[in-house]
């Protein structure tokens, strides 16, 4: 059976088998023209859009169905923690090609849904079509921030210390790996990114992070857009990048630059973070209650360079990753 | 050029120069992790998404790019017409083949801008991506209703008369035409349908519709959710049927069963709604300041048959157009 054999209805009724009943502020859910939500009081709104597109995304030949729903939805969650914002509501816009077996469909539908109930956001409605091209899904979510506690790219003042939540390279290693067929402890990391939410949120809350973005392109291309917006340079400290033990071992034996290779590599889903030094102590509960270690890696500086710091001198820091071109 | 040429933050300052400052409510815009909105005060949000595939939804032959990024909008405001909802805020997710002219890119941008500055919605910020497959456009917006006001599919009562905005017919004749090379009046009917804000507003606001849907599976559809959702059948006068005259030309030289031609063709993105006779006066501001004309096509009754009506007898509605299967 293929996603072609049934009608749009019944593809419908397959994903409301995996959601659980629609919360009590969701006044109209599914199976309308739209859906209708209650606003959460006295919250702004906080709204994102990314889509995953077979081969360029993701190869189904070694990303399991329940792997590209989950990554769907987790890339977007990854920026509502990088806004500080808690997940509210969520938009599927699935575009199939008609041979797609059903029970990879439904395998997509199970991992996204299984990473939605955990990270209590709610499928609001969606659309589904065919296509002549590849597998491509859409998802949009909303998320709730408190007035004045969104947390920006362009806050980071000359001063102001990086932070990193978890280890890099993990992801981009993960995928050489499962690409070249290699058996890998860390497939994980690649496959089930987590959105570093409680993070985003409690920096959100105490006010701790003057700018704050995920890392979906990599560490080097996240520090040049905070850097960027926010009218500053940096200076990395090259030493203190904590790249996963495993991909650090990857990278050794397959790269000709192992740090770069960590440091450009995407799909991490980490935050980097600015905090003001004054202000260290704001961190207390991120740094108890995040679920996550975080480590200071760096410093914005006045001058606009961008620098990788070690023992053997200062580097210019790689470029980052672009998607597109 | 192409879009493979430019770099995705050289395309999203392309996508900015369209569009006008952002609003006041939008505290945070294009460019950062993602979008933050101020929610209207007493209203609820309403959200949809909706994608257009090129050949599934559109060919670049005869589809203008102005037109494309026109109607990929313009369905997802139907949607939020078909709800009662006041347009608030929109995400694009492009997915381009990278041969893509930039001409076409900008074309597509302007459609879709120009369409946005003409109701009212803003763009708060989208996702850039290529794709080895077609171009696919996914748009997801929010609107605000006013609580308990929002239009449904399932509040149809026996006895309720239903209703149409415009003609029909019109998009589906056009999109044959263009199809064919056979210059046609209409063709802006398909290629850049008008959503029913208006109407849809008026109609929430006096609580003048106990249902409502629009139309972009054709009228069958519509009147075969409508009647499902509400658990009623239908009854439709054929003569009432509001086709546009260039269509039913069209038809009657192309079509075996023209009147069916007519119901079941897609695209028409008018409201199709259901009134309490006892509260038809509900509807004074609708006729008067909705902005298109309506036509009582038919009741709503107890018996679930979906019939068509005409001198010559009764016969069964006919079905309506899956885009999946």
């Amino acid at each position: 059976m293929t996603v072609g054999d049934l009608s749009e209805a019944a593809l419908v009724a397959r994903i409301q088998q995996h959601l659980p009943p629609p919360p009590a502020w969701m006044t109209v859910g599914i199976g309308d023209d739209a859906a209708v939500v209650e606003p959460v009081r006295n919250r702004l709104e906080v709204l994102t859009v990314d889509a995953l597109v077979e081969t360029v995304h993701f190869d189904r030949a070694f990303t399991p169905p329940s792997a590209i729903g989950h990554r769907a939805l987790a890339v977007n969650l990854s920026d509502l923690a990088a806004m500080g914002a808690t997940p509210r509501a969520a938009l599927l816009s699935l575009a199939m090609p008609r041979t797609l077996p059903l029970a990879d469909f439904d395998g997509i539908i199970e991992g996204l849904a299984t990473a939605a109930a955990r990270h209590r956001i709610h499928l609001a409605g969606g659309n589904l079509t065919a296509t002549p091209g590849p597998l491509t899904i859409d998802v949009a979510v909303t998320g709730a921030v408190k007035p004045r506690r969104a947390l920006q790219r362009g806050g980071a003042r000359a001063g102001d210390e990086l932070y990193l939540s978890g280890t890099i390279g993990a992801a981009a290693a993960a995928l050489q790996m499962l690409k070249a067929g290699t058996p890998s402890a860390i497939a994980g990391r690649y496959l089930y990114p987590e959105p570093r939410l409680r993070l985003g949120s409690l920096l959100a809350t105490n006010r701790a992070a003057s700018a704050c973005i995920d890392l979906s392109d990599g560490l080097a291309d996240a520090v040049r857009r905070i850097a960027g917006a926010s009218g500053v340079g940096a200076v990395i400290d090259e030493a203190a990048i904590p790249i996963d033990a495993d991909a650090r071992d990857w990278f050794a034996r397959s790269s000709p630059d192992p740090v770069a290779a960590a440091l450009t590599g995407g799909d991490d889903y980490e935050l980097l973070f600015a905090v003001r030094p004054r202000t260290r102590r704001r961190l207390a509960a991120a740094i108890r209650h995040g679920g996550v270690p975080i480590t200071r890696i760096g410093v914005c500086t006045a001058d606009p360079a961008l620098l990788l710091r070690s023992e053997a001198g200062d580097r210019p820091l790689p470029p980052g990753y672009s998607h597109f071109r």
